[in-house]
C-alpha cells in the first residue's frame, strides 16, 4: 500500500537545473520547478504548484495547491530589520491555493493571503498585510504591509497602498491612486484610510490619511480626497467635491443605469452568472456579514 | 564553398554557462548569449544579437539582427490563459532589427514591434500590441495590450496605455501619464483613446476614454481630460480646459515660438539634421499618409 | 604574520554555486555572494558585505564595507551608448559603507553615492547621479541621472527625479512626485528644480522645470507647482497657490505644531535622540554651510 508521506517528502516530480532545495521542504504531488530555483528550509509546496525560473522562496513559506509562480520572483522576503540585524525572526507567509504571482513579484514574510490570489508582475506586497481571497493585485502595485484586503478586491497596476489602510470587500482602484496615512509628513502619527464595499477609486486618485471613502462612492479620476465620502457619493476635482450620486448616472451611450456596479457587472464576482440579486437572497446573515454587506437594502 | 544554412543551424558564436537551448533554434551569425539563458523552441534571433543573462526567450518569438537584450527579460511570455489552463496557444512575438530591450522587460506573446525598438528596464508590454518603427518605451511603462502604437512614438517611464489605445506617430507622452479605457469603471464596455500626431502629453495627465486628443495638441503636465482636444490646443487643469494654441506659445526664456514642436526638435525624428521641412517637402504622397500626416498645410 | 593583502586577493569567504568572478577583484573580509552572481574586473567589496544571487556588479564597481546588496541587482550599468557603440567606457559608480540595496534595482556606472544608503526594489538610478549621505530611495522610484541629492533626502516609492535636479538636505518626497525639467516639451533645453532643505513634497505632486521650492516649504498632494515657492509657505491644488505657512499649522487631533518638522521629528536623523536644536547647536559653522543650513534662525 501507498505510503503518501513518503512520496510527498521525496522531493518535486520535475525540477530544473541548478535548482538550491534546503531541509524540511514539503513537496505536494506533481510540484515542478523550473532551473536555479532556491526552495529554502521548511517551505510547503501545495501539489500540482509550479515555480519558475529564478525563483526564490524563502523558509518557511506555505503556498497552496494548484499555485503558478512566475520567475524572478522572491516569497517570504525578509524585512529590513533581518537585512541590518542578521538576525533572522521569520514569519509565516501563508498563500491559498490556486494563486497566480506573476514574475518578479516580492512578497514579504509575515503575511497571510487567501485563495485565488493573483497578482501583475513585479508587485511588491510588505509584511503584516492580510489579503482575503480572490483578491487580485495589478503589475507595479506597491502595498506597504500593516494593511487589510478583504475578498474580491481588485488593485489594478501600480496602486500604492499606504500602511494601515483597510480595503473591505468587493472594491476596485485603479492605477496610479494612493492611499495615503501620514496627516503631518513626515510624522509617525500614521491614520489609514478605510474603503468600503463596492467603493471605486478611478485613476490618479489620492486619498488624504484617515478618510473613510463610503460604500458604493465614485471617486473620479484624479480627484485629490480630503474629506470622507458619502456612501453612493460620486467625487471629483482638487479638492474633491460631491458632484453627484452614482444611482443617477448613465452611460453615455446606451443611456442605462451603471451604478450600483454590482447589479450591472459580474465578471470575476462571486454571483458572476447569476446576478448579483440571486447571490445575495441566498447568503446567510452570517455570509453578509462576513463581506460586510448585510445592511444592504436594495 | 561555404553554406550558410548550415553554419546557421550550429548555434550561438558564443554562450555563457548554463544556457538552455531549445530545438529548431535559428541563431543568425555572431549571436551570443550571457549565462543561464533559456531559449525556448523555434526562437530566431538574428545576426549579431546579444542576449544577456538570465533572459527567457519564449517559443517562436523572432529577434531581427543587431539587437541587444538586456538581463532578467521574459520575451514571448504567456498570456494568463497559458498559465492557468495549462495549454499553449502561442502566437509570434517578432520584434525587428535593432531593438534595445533593457533588463527586466516583459514583453508578451501576440505583439508585433517594428525595427530600431528601445525599452527603458522592467517594461510591461501585453499581447496584441502592435508598434510600428523608432518607438522608444521607457523604464517601468506599462502597455496593457490590445493597442496600438504607430511609428517614432516616443513614451517616457511610467506610462500606462490603456486597452484600445491608438497613438499615432510622432506621439511624445510623458511620466505617470494614464490614457483609460472604462467609462463606466468596473465595466466591459471600453473606449480607447485616439492620440493623434506631433500630440504631446505632459507628465501626470490622465486622459478619459474614448476621447480624441488631435494633432499637435498640449495637455498640460496633472490635466484630467474630459472633453476631446482640439489640434494645436493647449489644455491645463482639472478638469482640462483649453488655454492657449501651442502656435501662439513661446519660450520664457529665449523668447522664441516653440511649436509646432517639429520645426524645433529633430533628435530621434527623421528629419534629424535636415529639419522638418525639408524632410516633409521630399515624401511621397504615400509616405505622407502612412505617417498620418498628408494634410499638414505649414 | 599575517599578511591581509593576501588574504583580501583569496576571494570571497563564501559564495553559492555559478558565481563568475573577473579578473582584479578585490574582496574585504567576510564577503559573501550567493548563487549565480557575476562579479566583472576590477570590482571591489568591502569587509563583510553580502551579494545576493543572480546580482551582476560590473567592471569598476567599488562598495564600502558593511553592505547588502539583493538578488537581481545590476550595479555599475553601462549607458546606452555603451549598449549601442559597443565600445567600453567605464566610469565608476562607488557606493560608501553601509549600503543596502534591495532586489532588481539597477544602478548605472557613473555615480557617486555616499554611506547608509538605501534603497527600495527596483529602483534605477542613471548615470551622473551625486548623492550624499543617509540617503534612502524607495521601491520603483526612478533618477533620471544628471542630478545631485544631498545628505538624509527621503525618497519614498516610486518618485521620479528629471535630470538637472538638486534636492538639498533633510527633504522629503512622497510617492508618484515628479521633478520635471523640460519648459518646452519634447526639447533639449532643460531646466532643473532645486529643492531647498527641509521641503517636503507630497504624494503626487508635479514640479515644473526651473523652479525652487524653498525651505521648509510643504507641497501638498497632488498639487501641480508652477512658480517657486516661498520658504516656509503651504502650497496646494491646480495650479497650486500658497494657502498657509507651515508654522501655523497644527496636527487636527492633537492641536499641537507640528512644523517645522525637524522639532518634531527625528527619526533616521541626525538629531535622533538628541533633538534638533540640541544637534544645531553643536554643529561648527562650516557643518551648518555644508548642510545649507548656516542661516536658521530658529
Amino acid at each position: 500500500m501507498e505510503n503518501p508521506e513518503i512520496r510527498l517528502a521525496a522531493g518535486p516530480a520535475q525540477q530544473g537545473e541548478h535548482c538550491f532545495i534546503g531541509l524540511d521542504v514539503h513537496f505536494g504531488e506533481n510540484v515542478t520547478l523550473g532551473h536555479n530555483c532556491v526552495i529554502e528550509d521548511g517551505v510547503s509546496l501545495g501539489a500540482n504548484t509550479h515555480i519558475e525560473s529564478n525563483t526564490v522562496i524563502r523558509a518557511g513559506v506555505q503556498i497552496g495547491a494548484n499555485s503558478l509562480v512566475g520567475s524572478g520572483c522572491i516569497l517570504g522576503e525578509y524585512g529590513t530589520d533581518f537585512c541590518q540585524e542578521g538576525t533572522r525572526h521569520v514569519q509565516p507567509l501563508t498563500i491559498g491555493d490556486s494563486a497566480l504571482i506573476r514574475s518578479g513579484s516580492i512578497l514579504y514574510a509575515g503575511s497571510e493571503i487567501g485563495f485565488s490570489f493573483q497578482t501583475g508582475h513585479q508587485v511588491t506586497i510588505r509584511e503584516k498585510t492580510s489579503i482575503g481571497d480572490h483578491v487580485s493585485v495589478g503589475t507595479l502595485s506597491d502595498l506597504q504591509g500593516n494593511c487589510v484586503l478583504g475578498n474580491y478586491v481588485r488593485l489594478h497596476s501600480n496602486v500604492h497602498i499606504g500602511q494601515l489602510s483597510r480595503i473591505d470587500d468587493f472594491v476596485w482602484i485603479y492605477p496610479y491612486v494612493v492611499l495615503t496615512n501620514d496627516p503631518t509628513p513626515p510624522s509617525e502619527q500614521f491614520a489609514g484610510v478605510h474603503v468600503h464595499p463596492f467603493a471605486i477609486i478611478a485613476t490618479g486618485a489620492i486619498v488624504m490619511p484617515g478618510l473613510d471613502l463610503g460604500q458604493d462612492c465614485l471617486i473620479g479620476a484624479g480627484a485629490i480626497v480630503t474629506r470622507s465620502v458619502d456612501p453612493y457619493a460620486v467625487v471629483v476635482g482638487n479638492p474633491a467635491k460631491t458632484v453627484s450620486d452614482v444611482r443617477k448616472m448613465r452611460h453615455k451611450i446606451t443611456g442605462e443605469k451603471v451604478y450600483p456596479w454590482r447589479e450591472h457587472f459580474d465578471r470575476y464576482m462571486p454571483w458572476e452568472n447569476t446576478g448579483f440579486h440571486t447571490w445575495y437572497t441566498g447568503l446567510t446573515q452570517e455570509e453578509k456579514e462576513k463581506h460586510g454587506i448585510e445592511a444592504l437594502t436594495e
